[in-house]
C-alpha cells in the first residue's frame, strides 16, 4: 500500500500492527519523562528504573538493552551469542530468514539453516536430523535455535512445547533465542506470564517487541544469563560484557534512551500490554469466526494471536483491499493475512464482512 | 554522568544537546499525525509530504531517507557511496573517527584516513598530500571526504571554505559528505540557508541531525545526485537505486516512519529549527563572553556554534560538574566542553558563573 | 583420515582428488619458470603469457585471476558480481552451501537460497518458483545462479542443459556462475571443449579448478564480460574494474603469481588436463563396473566424472576404509564416495574389490 | 615494473624479495613429499611433523597454521585475537596499515591506530598516550600492538627493545603480534634465535614469512598461548579452539597442506633459512657500503636487514631502474628501496654501482 495523499477521514485496516497508531498512554509517558536534561546513552534514571522493572516482570536478573527495530533486536542477539562460523536454525517462514534482507548474514556472517515449519513452529524432531558434521571444519556449526512467539503464522507455542524445545537445545548445546515481536499476544492468549514464557523456559536471549504493540518505536533485547554457555571448543559467558560495544558499533545505541525506556514503562504500566493484547486478540477471534462462516474462504492456521491467514478467491482480493487494506501472504495460493491491532474496532470487521457478503452475491449471480 | 535517581527538580546542564528535552512542538506534531492506520516503511503520506518539504527547503530534488541515529546516517552515507577498498578522509577530531566505535570499518570495511584538523576543519592543502598511490592495488583508495558542519570543536566552515573544498574534491574525483549533526546551528550562525550550505556547495551526501536539535530521535540522510559519479575505473550514479536494500539490511529501516518524518516536519515548521538554534547560539555567546572575563579559563577555539571549549584549572572540574554537568574533552589538558541546548536558560549560565566566582575566591585566599 | 606417521610404502586411495600428488609435468613447469627475478603480483611475463593462453583456450577475451583455493574462487566471483542484499541460488548438495563454512555469508553478506538438486543439478523449473518478492525491500534479491560442473554428486550437465539454464538466467536477469573445481573431467566426459562448456554457454564467471586436477595449489577465476549486466535498479559491467582491489583486500593476491600461472601452463600444455581426466574417468568407470556386480552395493547416481557414490553395508565401512580410504558422504544411509585421481591405478581398484569379495564371503557364512 | 616479454637472459634485481626465485632445496623437498596420497587440510604426517618441528625450533608448544600469504597471516592473527570493536596499534609505515588494502578493516572490522614510527619501530613511550577512553562505549578499544621484525624500513628491534615492549603490553593488557615476514633476517642479523626473538619475548602471535624468504608460497601463523588472555571485561584463551573455522571461513585453508609444510621443512633443514639470510644480509651490507661512498646518495635508516633505503637525485631514477629494477619508496623525496634476496650476487651490486659512477660523471660534466 502506498499512500501519498491523506485520507478524508482516519481509517483502520488489517495491513499490519506496525500500521497502527501509538497508544495514547505511551505518548503520555514520553511527555512525563520529557523533563529537564538527562544523561544520554542509557545512563539516566528513567532507563535505570525500567531496567529494574524488566527484572521484576521477568522475575530474573535480565540484562536489558534498548534498540530501534525488531530486526536489530534479532541480529544483535546473534552478534552477542554467535561466532561467524556458527549457524542459526529457524523455520522457513521466519522473519529472520525472510524479512531481514539478509541482515544476519551481513552483520555476523551467520548462515541460517531453515526447516519446514509445522504451523510456524520448530520441534526437536525437525531439528535433530540437521545436527550433523559437528566439529567438521568445512561446515558451519549449528549453534542457536531461533523461534518466534507467536509465530509468523499467528500460532502460539504452548509452555510445554517451549520447555521441550529448551531441554532439547540444552542437551545438544544449542542456544535458544526467541523473537517476541508480538510476545504480549502469546502471553495473553495462553493466560500466562512473561516470566513463565521466557525465564522459566530458560531462554538465552529474547527480542521483546514494542513497535508492533502500540509503541512509537522501541524494542528490547533481554539476556538471561542462565548459564555459562559451555560449548564445544570454547567457554564463554552468556552475553559478553563487551555487548555495549557491539550495540554501539552496530549503530543501535540510541542517545535519548529515556524516551525508548519510557515506551516500555508505559507498556507495562497498568498492564497496558494486556489491555492492548486482549483487544487485538478478541477482535481477531471475532474476524476469524465471521470468516469461518464464509464457504469461499478457508482459514489456514489455528488463530492464536492477532492474525488470520485466509485463502480467498482471486477476484475478491482487489475489492477487499480497497475496503480494508491487507497483505497477500502467499501470491500463488492467494492466502491473505489479516492483522488486528490495538486500535482496530468491530466496525472495521463489520465493513469488511459486508464487502465479502456483496462479493458472495456477485458470485452467485 | 550516571544518574540512577531522579533529581529533586528538573535541571539543565551543559553536558550535551542529546541530554536535552524534546521540543513541545515536536511532540505535538507526532500526536497530530498519530491518527488512523498508515502504511509502514515510509509509504505513508506524512513521509511523502516531508520528503517533498526537504526538496523545497534544499531547493533540489534530494532523495531523503530517515534513520535512527547520527552514526547510522554517516555510515549509511558511506555504504551508499563507497566500495570496501575505498577510504574516507576525515579530521582527527571527527565523530566518524572517534565516536562511532569503528562502525565505518565494521559495516563497510572502509579505512578512515585522518588528518590533523585546523580548528576542526579540513582544507585542500591538508588533503592534497595524501592523494598518493592512486590505482595501487595494495593500498586503499581515498575516495570520500567527510566534513562536519559545525565541526566537533564548535567552529563553522564559511560558505567560501565549503565551496573551495568542494571544487578541490571534484577536481580530484573525491566525493564530499557532510556530517550535519548540528547543521541548523551553522545555518543560523552564518545567517545562511540550508540550500546555500549544502545544495549550492554540491555535496554528495548529507547526514542531517535531528536528535541533537530538539527532536525525539530521528536523522535524515540526503543524497543530492549532482552528478553521475564518474570515478577512476568505474561508473556509478550518485546513490544506487538499491539503497533501500542497504538501509534495510543495515537494520536502519524504521517501520512507523511517519513518526520520524513528523519530527522533521515540526523541525522546519514555523522555522522551529531557527528558533532553537538562535536560542542555543545566543546562550553560547553569553557563556563565552562570561568565561572570557575569567583569567584562569582559556577558551580554545572560536565559538561559532553551541559549544564552548575551555581549559580549566584541574581543581575546578569536580565542583563545576556538580553545579552544571559537562564533559571533559581533553583529559590531559583539562579542556572542558560546555554545550548549550534549546532548553537551557540564562539562569544556568548564571549559576555556573557564580560557582566559578566562588572558586576564584578560593584560589586567591 | 588423520595420518600422523608415514606409511611404509606410498599408497593411493579413494579419499579425494586433493589427496593426490602433483603431476610431475606441473613440478617441471614450475622449475622451468623459476629463473631470475620476475615482478610479483602478476606483472611478470609468465602470467601474462598464461592469461593469453586462457583467452585462446576459451576462445574469448576472458579476464583471468589466480587465487589460492576453490572456495576463494567461488567467493571472489560472488564479491565481483553481487551486492550484499543479493542472494545466490545453489543446490542443497553444493560445495558453496555445505563446504565453505559460511564464507559467502561472511565475506559478502550473501544469503544462499538452496534448492533440492536433481542428481546434483539445477533446472529452470526448480529455480522459477523462488523468483518472488522481486524488488521487495525486506527480502534478499535472487541474483546469481551457481552451478557445479561436474556436480558434487559426480554427474555432468549436458551442453543443452547448460544452455537452457543460461537462457533462463538471462531471461530472468540472473547471473550464472560455474564452480568448475573439476571442470576438466566434464569436458573430457562429454568429449567437448572448455570453450563449448563455458564461453558458448555465456557464463558470467567460472571458478576453474586446479588443485583437484593434479596441480600443487592454484585456481583461476575467469570473467567472461559477455554483457553489461543490466539489472533491476542498477547498471554495472560484468566485472568491476576494481576487482583487483577486491582480490587484494580479500587476501587472495599471491605475490609469486608466476608459480601459480605456471601450474596452469602445465595443465594445458600437451593437453595434460585431458590425459589426467581420461585416466581418472577411465578408472572411475572401471570401479563403477566392478561395483555394479556387487549386489550388496548400490550405486546412487550416474557415474559421469571421477566419483562413484555407493551405498554399502554398514559393517563393510571400517574394513574397506582400511584397504583404501574413502569418505562417507551420507552418515545416515551409509553412502560412500570413492574418488579416483590422476595417480590412481587399476591395482588400487583391484585390492579394493578383493576386500569386498572377502567381505561378501563373510556375509554368506 | 611490468614485464610482458621474457628477458634475453635471467636477471636479478633489487625490486623485492618476492621477485626472487624459489630456492632449489625448497623445490626438492616439495618433490620429496610428493609421494602417494596424503590426507588434505593438514591431517597428513608431513604437516604433523613440521608442526612438531616448529615446537622444537621455537622451544614452545606453539600452535601453527599454514596460510597463503603474509597479509592473510596478519589478518587471521587479528581475527583470532580481537573483537570487532578492538583496535590494532601499528606504525605509520607498517604493512598492515599501508599494503593490505584495508583487509584488517574489512575482515574483522578493526580500526588501525597508527603512530609515527621511530625508524620503523614502536616504543612504549609512543603507545602510552593513546591508551585513553578505555571502557568508553563510543570508542574503539586499543587491544593489540602489531610490530614488524625486521621493520618495513629495514631496521631491527633489539631483544631488549622487544622485551620492553612486551612488558609494557602485558602491563596494559595489550596483546602483542609480530609481523615476521622477513624474521629470519632479524634472527641472523642479531645472531639470535627464533626462540629468543619470539617465545622468550612472550609474543601472542607471530606471522612467520616464507614467500619472501626463498619459498614458493607459504606463511605460518604461530600462536604462543603464553597466557589465558584475561582482558578487561572478558576472559578468553589465547587462540580460540575454533580458529580452524576462522581459517576455513576466511578462505585460507589449503587442501594440499603438505606442500606448504614441506616448504617450511626445507626452510629449517640444514639451516637453509640462515644460509639465505646470511647471503642477503651480506650483500645488503656490501651495497650499503658502496652507496655510502656516493656523496649524491643519502642512506635514510640503519641497514640491519635486506633493504637499503637511499635518497637519490631525481635524474638518476630512470637509468638506475633500467640497470637494476627497484621501487621508489617515497615519491616526493625520491627515496628508493633496494632489496637483496637469496639469489642476488655481488655482480648485481657491481653493475649497479657502475651505472651510478657513469651518472656521477654526467653530473660533473
Amino acid at each position: 500500500m502506498h499512500q501519498v495523499e491523506p485520507r478524508s477521514k482516519p481509517q483502520f485496516d488489517f495491513g499490519s500492527d506496525n500500521y497502527a497508531t501509538i497508544h495514547p498512554e505511551v505518548l503520555e509517558t514520553i511527555a512525563q519523562v520529557n523533563v529537564g536534561h538527562a544523561p544520554a546513552y542509557g545512563l539516566d534514571f528513567v532507563t535505570a528504573e525500567v531496567r529494574e522493572l524488566f527484572k521484576k516482570i521477568f522475575n530474573h536478573p535480565v540484562q536489558t538493552y534498548f534498540v530501534f527495530n525488531g530486526s536489530a533486536a534479532n541480529v544483535l542477539s546473534l552478534r552477542a551469542l554467535l561466532q561467524p562460523h556458527e549457524a542459526v536454525i529457524a523455520t522457513d517462514v521466519s522473519h529472520i530468514q525472510n524479512d531481514e534482507c539478509g541482515a544476519p548474514e551481513f552483520h555476523g556472517g551467520n548462515k541460517i539453516i531453515t526447516l519446514p515449519s509445522q504451523e510456524g513452529k520448530l520441534t526437536p524432531a525437525l531439528i535433530e536430523p540437521i545436527l550433523i558434521r559437528l566439529g567438521d571444519q568445512h561446515c558451519v556449526q549449528p549453534r542457536l535455535v531461533s523461534i518466534t512467539q507467536p509465530t509468523e503464522l499467528g500460532t502460539v507455542y504452548s509452555i510445554q512445547e517451549l520447555k521441550q524445545l529448551s531441554s532439547f537445545c540444552k542437551k545438544n548445546q544449542l542456544l535458544l533465542h526467541m523473537d517476541g515481536a508480538r510476545l504480549g499476544n502469546a502471553v495473553c492468549f495462553l493466560n500466562s506470564s512473561f516470566q513463565e514464557m521466557t525465564t522459566d523456559v530458560k531462554l538465552d536471549a529474547l527480542s521483546l517487541g514494542g513497535t508492533k504493540n502500540g509503541l512509537l518505536g522501541a524494542e528490547a533485547i533481554l539476556f538471561f544469563n542462565h548459564q555459562n554457555i559451555e560449548a564445544k571448543n570454547y567457554h564463554r559467558s552468556s552475553v559478553p560484557a563487551h555487548f555495549k560495544f557491539i550495540q554501539k558499533q552496530e549503530l543501535q545505541l540510541p542517545s535519548k534512551v529515556r524516551f525508548l525506556a519510557a515506551q516500555f514503562k508505559a507498556y507495562f504500566q497498568n498492564e497496558l500490554w494486556r489491555r492492548m493484547a486482549q483487544k487485538s486478540l478478541s477482535l481477531t477471534q471475532e474476524l476469524a469466526q465471521a470468516l469461518q462462516n464464509i464457504p469461499e474462504i478457508s482459514i489456514q492456521y489455528p488463530v492464536q494471536s492477532n492474525a488470520v491467514f485466509a485463502q480467498l478467491p482471486k477476484s475478491w482480493v482487489k475489492p477487499l483491499k480497497e475496503t480494508c487494506f491487507f497483505y497477500i501472504w502467499d501470491e500463488k495460493k492467494f492466502v491473505a493475512r489479516f492483522m488486528l491491532s490495538h486500535d482496530n474496532q468491530s466496525a472495521d470487521i463489520k465493513r469488511f464482512i459486508e464487502t465479502i457478503q456483496q462479493l458472495q452475491k456477485k458470485n452467485t449471480r
